[in-house]
Parts: structure tokens; C-alpha cells; sequence
């Protein structure tokens, strides 16, 4: 590589990251991608790990293994901590400073507790994998343990009470955004059908599931339609739907809904995200949400070689609202910012970003989604399966999507999750081995 | 079910254990299987998941799930403490007192670090996912932090140290026998195959692998020849074999053998295991393996309604030494116990164990193995293709089969490995997210 070869770093390794680091190919740039984790993560399926139809290893990559065949990328396992813009390096946690020609920050978001960072130990959310392996034990351990305590109290000669029965068999999932309502029919469809006939004592049909949403309808932003429809679809699927409904306290086996007091031994938080703490970093305006207020071209103000793509950039669409934080905007940003950086190195002038819109959608537990795509609005079989064919074609990795339709065929004729497994649990580990 | 219907408990939901419980389908007993964890381990296959190869969902299987379709069988997650053989209770860490007719023991084994328990931090061993996922995790974290300090020394304009490289891309497996030889071969595989080509500033191929076995022969107890034949190969594959060497100290990063200093980032436990300490709340003679003596029908001497099976039982073989702590015996122990606590039901005397030797095997990397079965010693691909297909037949669940297969398929092709994640990583989980 010629010492004067432009070096590109790219600053995350989503959807944003990844993809800019791809339209890199076969040009006259050494790209430097950084991560704190060694896998590139397929957050859209994420809930499946949680709910244990999928193993992470289904859904996430080697960040190294994505560019095996595209040398101009080097990958970097290290935590950025911070920028020095006007000297052009990137900081990182172990002391380093990384040079840079030109610098796209897809760090993309984390969960929002909105102020109440002590509700995460409570009620953990949904943005890694091990977030993800954490509630998939929360969910199954509930069962177990009530298995445990009823059939402790039938030797004692007596019933497990039924406020205990309530708080270990109640779930609250907290936000009704496409994740919480994906979570909520995953875990109605555990407690109807997975679990059928595997418990002695108790029973999991009984298993209660609020879904607790702050504005008067589910999904907010998709079409009243489309909404009402996963309402319904929920309320079949034995989900309490709750809209227009504020959490106001999460403690230990507890969530306060307003003034009502609902026991509650699983917790998940949905509410929300917020912009990753990078964004502050770069010292440029940020918006509610911590979002990088970019130019039309994705640069940062003041800044043409440092691009913002992703769920750290606040993009107006054409509502003038901010893009959501999906897949689609950081894909098509990432892309963009490279294009971009392209432009600069030929001494063309850069583009301003133009987001095309595909749609939206989400699924409600085994063959019901629904999706807007265009001017079409779908409901039911049809646009689960359309949800289905786009997730896993997007997927990386050719025997992922293989394994994944597989598991998934499966699933859906035995009703079975494969990954029921819980693991990772300290509390048992750390007693001398049986 | 009657109050007169018999009870028996069973501890551990490892081969004996689950063989045992199965063998009273249709039966007039009540079971319970209590294990410590919910999910069924396919032992044999855990160093496949530690070198990434699997995934933890593929090689286990929800207990609760086994016994969906056998009503007579309740499963408790749960912690078994102690006994009172007297009393005729298992003692469980809540508190529980479960009360049986007819026991059945089946705790298993442990690593053994032969009173160097403050090795265990240091060099993992391989008994559970948690400890294969550490593994897993240290395996691929050594080359990214090669990588890494790689990058920052080149930016200081040095190179990275000689020496820090040797101890970041040494691998140490202590133990010869099939466990540690396995895990030799595919950790070579993953260092000269897997990795290559993704590296900028390491060159993973000049990893160094060493296999510490005491006894001067690998695959102790194994046929000469075949053992032989494992040495060879792993030679060729580049791993360094001392056999008739002590490990006499493990500290972080360094591994003395003999008088020796080895530098070793990652080291690995294969060296033993022994028996669960529960064998020694029975109160009857222990062996000096921590294995309980049992009589030649598996009951426990002075109590003809508690029975001990697998890796927890001494029971000798032909050669009056005990049974290999393998899937075997503890499979037909399970069975055999089981069909003893149906004989006295019936009126009829317990029978004394016959163990039917179905053979051993080992794989070396890939497409390379050693089995011998009866009077045939084999090598080669043909002792690996014997491997993968009697182990994928045992697996449990018709999917885990099929999805295994097709793994299995692809990473012989392609040489890739499907799960090479880095999780539960506390040190970064515990950052600020970016």
C-alpha cells in the first residue's frame, strides 16, 4: 500500500459501517473498520435470540470474515472513546490514536431509559447479543422457577400463592414499536405452544403479557391500519395491549403503569433508543434525541472528511421528521457517505443524501406481520412471508440463510424453538460445579 | 397418579441420567430428573462449540423438552446440596427436601485440577457451554488483541515485540487424551485455515500450538497404533506434542513444563476430570477419583434403592479398571439401573451390570480420526466419517441433526467456522455502550 494512499476509518460495524466499508471495493483507499465487538450483528432478528428460536450464531458474522476477500480493509477490535477532529484521529480506549484522511461514524444507538439508567439492570433491552442471551434467560428461568417453588410448596402441603404465581407468570414488555410488538407475540406463542406439556405444576398458558405503549397506538408512525391490525392480531395471541400508558416506576418483580401497580417477574425494556454517546463526542450539534445534526451530504458542520450515517445521524426525511433507526437508512448511508468520499478523492463536489423509502414492517408471532411497502399496505400470511424472504436475504452469509430458513421451516410446523438454553447464568456458576 | 405410585428421583440430566429416566416410559413410577441446568448437553461435541464450529443451541437440547411426549417424568431445575439416605430425601440449595422410593445418581464429573484449583481461572476447562464459550472467547480474542497492539505499535513506529507475539499466539492444551487432541487439531485448523487472509499486522498461521500430556503416549489406553497415528497427524497439522511432560505451574500468560517456561496467552484444561462431589454426601466408599464404589447391580452398598451410574460410578471393566468416563457407560449404566428398579418392583433380584464395549474414537482436525471398534483399528477419513456420523446420530432432536449435518457439510468445504463470536465479555459489556 503507497504511503499515500487516502486512509478511510470507519467508526462502527452495522448496518452503516459495514456496508460503506463494502462500496470501498476495489478502490484506492486503505479502510480501517472499528469495533468494539468481533461480529457484525444482524439487529432485526435479534428478538429471535431473545425468545430462543435463533442462536447468535444464526444471526451474527466475523466483522474479519466479511472482508476476507477485500484487502483494502483492515479490521480493528477496539473501543473508540473519542475524536480529535482538527488533528484527524480517532482516540481509543486502550490509549491509541488512529490517523484518518476521512472518518464515517456509524456508531449507531443504544437504549434510552430517559433518564433512569437504573431501571437497565431491571429491565435490560435489546441491542446485543448478550442483551439478547440475557433476556432469553429471564424468560425461561421464570417458568423454572415457578415449576420449583409450586412444587416446593406442594411438599410443604400447601399452594403457591397466587400473587407469586402472578408475578413470576407476568411479562412486561415496555414499548409497542416493531420490537416490543415482535417480542410480545414471540413470547405469547413460548407460553401457548413451545412450552405446552412441559411443566407439572404450573401451567404457562396462564402466562400473562402486557405491552405497555406511551402513544394511543401501536406502531406508531405506520399506518391506523396496519396498527390496529397487530393490536388485534395480539389481543388473539392473549397479549394485553396497553396504549397511552406511561411507566412510571420499574423495580425489582415490579412496574408501575401510571398509578397501577403491576407485579411483574420479567421486564423488557422496548421504549426507545438514543443516539450512541459518540455523537456528543464530535463536538457538533446534536439534536433530542443525541443525533449529529448533518449536512445534506451526511458531513459533519465544519467537517467535510467526517461523515455521520446511521442511527447517530439525525436525516430529515420527507416529513421532516428524522429517519427512523432501521436498517434501510443506515445501509443507504453508509453507501452514500463512501460515495461521497469517492466524489472528493476524483475533485468532484459531494451529493446531497437521497433516502429510497421501501417500506415498513414488522411480525405478530407465527405467520402474521404486517408491512407497507410503497403505496401497498399488507397484513397476515402474506406479509410475514414477504418479512421473511427480506430478513433473511439480507442476511450474511450464504449457510446462515440456509440454517435460518431451515430452523425456521422447522419451527413453524413443531411450534419448537431450538436455542431454549440458559446460559451465561453467574449465579450458578459460581457455586462449586455438581 | 396413585400416592402409591413409586417415586423415583433422578440426579443429573447428563447421558445417564436421561437414559435412565427414559427407560421408564409407560412404567408405574413418577420421575423426577433435577439438574443444576435446563438444558441437555451433548458432551462429546462441546469442543466443537468452544472452537466455533457449533453453536451451544446445536448440541443441546431443553430436558423439559426430551420429556414433553413422557408424562411420567417431571423435571426440576434445581441444585441438589446433599442426601439423607435414611430419611430417603435429596437435598436441594433452596431448601427443598424432595422425597423418593428409588434414586438414581448420576451427577457426573468435573475438571479435575489435582489440587490446583486456582489454575481453574487461568486454564478453563471444557464441561459446560459457559466454560466453551470462555474458550471460544479467549481462542479469538488472542489474534484480535495480536492485531491490535500490532496496529499501535506501528503507528509508534516500532514493531510489536517478538516476545509479545510468542505469548499472544501460544496456545497450551494440558492433556493428551481425546478431549485435548481434538482440541489441538481444530484449534490448528482455525489458526492455519479459518483465520487466514483476514489479519493485516498478525499472520495467524505462525500460531503455536502445544500439547502437554503426562504419560508418554497421547491417547492413553488407546491401541499403540492409533495413537501413533494421532501424533503424526497432529504434526503435520503443526502442533507440537510433549508427551511424558509435567505441568508444574500455570500462572497468567506463562505455563512452566518441567523446568521449562513457556509464554502461552491461552491455555486450556484437558487434562482429567473428577467425580461430582456428590459422591461423597452419599457417605459410602469413595475411590480415588472421587468415584463412589457401587456393587455390581449400581446400587450403593447397604442401600439397594439408591443407585449410582456414569462418570460418579467406579465400575470396573474387563481389564479391572474402571469404565472411561465416556457417553457409553453412562447411557447403558442409566438404562441398566433403571430396568433394576423395575425388577424389584416386579419381586424380582437386581442384576448385576453388563457393560457392552462399543469401542473409542478421537478426531484429529479435519477429515482425520482414530476408532477403535472390536478387533478393528482404523484411521483416517474413514475413522472420521464412523466419528461424525455415530455422533450425529446420538444428538438428540431430528433438526440439531440436520442442521449439524449441514454445518458440519460447509465447514468441510469452505473451511469456515459458523460460530466465531466473542460474547459475554464482561469487561466490555461493562463500558458505556458506544
Amino acid at each position: 500500500m503507497q504511503p499515500t494512499t487516502p486512509h478511510v476509518v470507519i467508526v462502527g460495524g452495522g448496518f452503516g459501517g459495514i456496508n460503506a466499508a463494502k462500496a470501498f471495493a476495489k478502490q484506492p483507499v486503505r479502510v480501517t473498520l472499528i469495533d468494539r465487538r468481533n461480529h457484525h450483528l444482524f439487529q432485526p432478528l435479534l428478538y429471535q435470540v431473545a425468545t430462543a428460536a435463533l442462536s447468535p450464531g444464526q444471526i451474527a458474522a466475523p466483522i474479519r470474515a466479511i472482508f476476507r476477500r477485500q484487502p483494502n480493509v483492515e479490521v480493528l477490535l477496539a473501543e473508540v472513546t473519542g475524536f480529535d477532529l482538527d488533528g484527524r484521529h480517532v482516540l481509543t480506549a486502550d490509549g491509541g490514536a488512529i490517523d484518518y484522511d476521512y472518518l464515517i461514524v456509524a456508531a449507531g444507538a443504544r437504549d434510552n431509559y430517559f433518564g433512569h439508567d437504573e431501571w437497565r439492570a431491571l429491565a435490560p433491552g435489546l441491542k446485543s447479543l448478550d442483551e439478547a442471551l440475557d433476556i432469553r434467560r429471564r424468560i425461561l428461568r421464570a417458568y423454572e422457577t415457578a415449576e420449583r417453588e409450586a412444587l416446593a410448596a406442594r411438599a410443604d402441603g400447601r399452594e403457591l400463592s397466587q400473587r407469586r404465581l402472578d408475578e413470576l407468570l407476568t411479562f412486561v414488555i415496555i414499548g409497542g414499536g416493531p420490537t416490543g410488538v415482535e417480542m410480545a407475540g414471540a413470547i405469547a406463542e413460548i407460553a401457548r405452544h413451545t412450552l405446552r406439556g412441559e411443566f407439572r405444576y404450573v401451567d404457562p398458558s396462564r402466562t400473562r403479557i402486557l405491552l405497555v405503549e406511551g402513544s394511543p397506538q401501536l406502531l406508531n408512525g405506520y399506518p391506523a391500519r396496519l396498527s390496529n391490525e397487530a393490536t388485534a392480531r395480539l389481543h388473539r395471541l392473549g397479549v394485553e395491549v396497553r396504549t397511552s400508558s406511561i411507566v412510571t416506576d420499574v423495580r425489582e418483580g415490579e412496574v408501575r403503569i401510571g398509578e397501577e401497580r403491576v407485579l411483574a417477574g420479567t421486564i423488557i425494556w422496548a421504549a426507545g433508543v438514543r443516539a450512541s454517546d459518540l455523537g456528543a463526542k464530535l463536538g457538533v450539534p446534536l439534536d433530542r434525541g443525541g443525533r449529529v445534526q448533518v449536512e445534506p451530504d451526511l458531513t459533519v458542520p465544519g467537517h467535510p472528511e467526517v461523515y455521520v450515517v446511521g442511527d447517530l445521524a439525525a436525516v430529515p426525511g420527507k416529513d421532516g421528521r428524522p429517519l427512523p433507526g432501521v436498517a434501510q437508512p443506515a445501509i443507504q448511508g453508509g453507501k452514500w457517505a463512501a460515495a461521497n468520499v469517492l466524489r472528493t478523492m476524483r475533485g468532484e463536489p459531494r451529493k446531497p443524501f437521497r433516502y429510497v423509502d421501501l417500506g415498513r414492517m414488522a411480525i405478530i408471532g407465527r405467520g402474521a406481520g404486517v408491512a407497507e411497502i410503497g403505496p401497498l399496505k399488507i397484513g397476515g400470511l402474506v406479509a410475514w412471508l414477504i418479512w421473511l424472504f427480506i430478513h433473511i436475504a439480507y442476511l450474511i452469509g450464504f449457510q446462515n440463510r440456509l440454517l435460518v430458513l431451515t430452523q425456521w421451516a422447522w419451527s413453524y410446523v413443531t411450534y419448537q424453538r431450538a436455542a431454549r438454553l440458559i446460559t451465561g447464568d453467574r449465579s450458578a456458576r459460581e457455586r462449586v460445579p455438581v
